[in-house]
């Protein structure tokens, strides 16, 4: 049955605590992800907690990243939902794990928007 | 073992389709359901696609609440990500169900940030 999104689920644990509290290079860093794996960015908004902690989204053409920060346990949330055939989602694991210096990395990918009528004639 | 986060996937399907097309709409609807389950909302960033369909964020303070739509199958995915114990994510599915006029709901809940050492001490 084929799907409208891809949506994957990205643990990445014992990161560069600095690195996960500065908002400049997450931002540089989510979107430079996109562009590698072919996405289209079209915009994006971050945000930097006190003490400590930032909550960003990259919205692509073709869906988001997001991304949460939890310097003080240097681990990170980050999703990669996609909608189309041409981007792979899971091909922004290793750029984003490499980005944040995790050295634990796990992840899941579920289908969205399994529906019974074809996405053939999405308009996107 | 403790999470840090709580991310719930919707999935929204036989949805009023002018609604899913309706920016505005969309980025009143999620602030409105947000503080309905007593999230603090920060920011919101929202993108109408052409011919159809509206990608949308809103940063709470507790992470974030996305919505993905595809008019054209009435459908759209929504993700409600919280942090702390206060907010329970499933609160939001009636609202945002009933918001988009959705005929059939459905959802899972996962944590997100198991870590072997306790957040008991985490900053937010």
């Amino acid at each position: 049955m084929a799907a409208l999104g891809k949506h994957l689920l990205l643990e990445l644990k014992d990161c560069d605590a600095e690195l996960l509290n500065n908002m400049e290079y997450l931002r540089e860093a989510l979107s430079s992800v996109a562009l590698s794996i072919g996405a289209t960015v079209i915009k994006d908004s971050f945000y930097q907690f006190s003490p400590q902690g930032i909550s960003g989204v990259v919205i692509i053409a073709e869906s988001h990243i997001s991304i949460h920060t939890w310097p003080e346990f240097c681990y990170a949330a980050v999703d990669v939902f996609t909608c189309g055939e041409v981007i792979q989602p899971a091909m922004a694991v290793k750029p984003l794990a490499d980005k944040l210096k995790a050295k634990s990395t796990s992840y899941i990918e579920l289908k969205r928007g399994l529906l019974t009528e074809s996405p053939a004639t999405a308009g996107r």
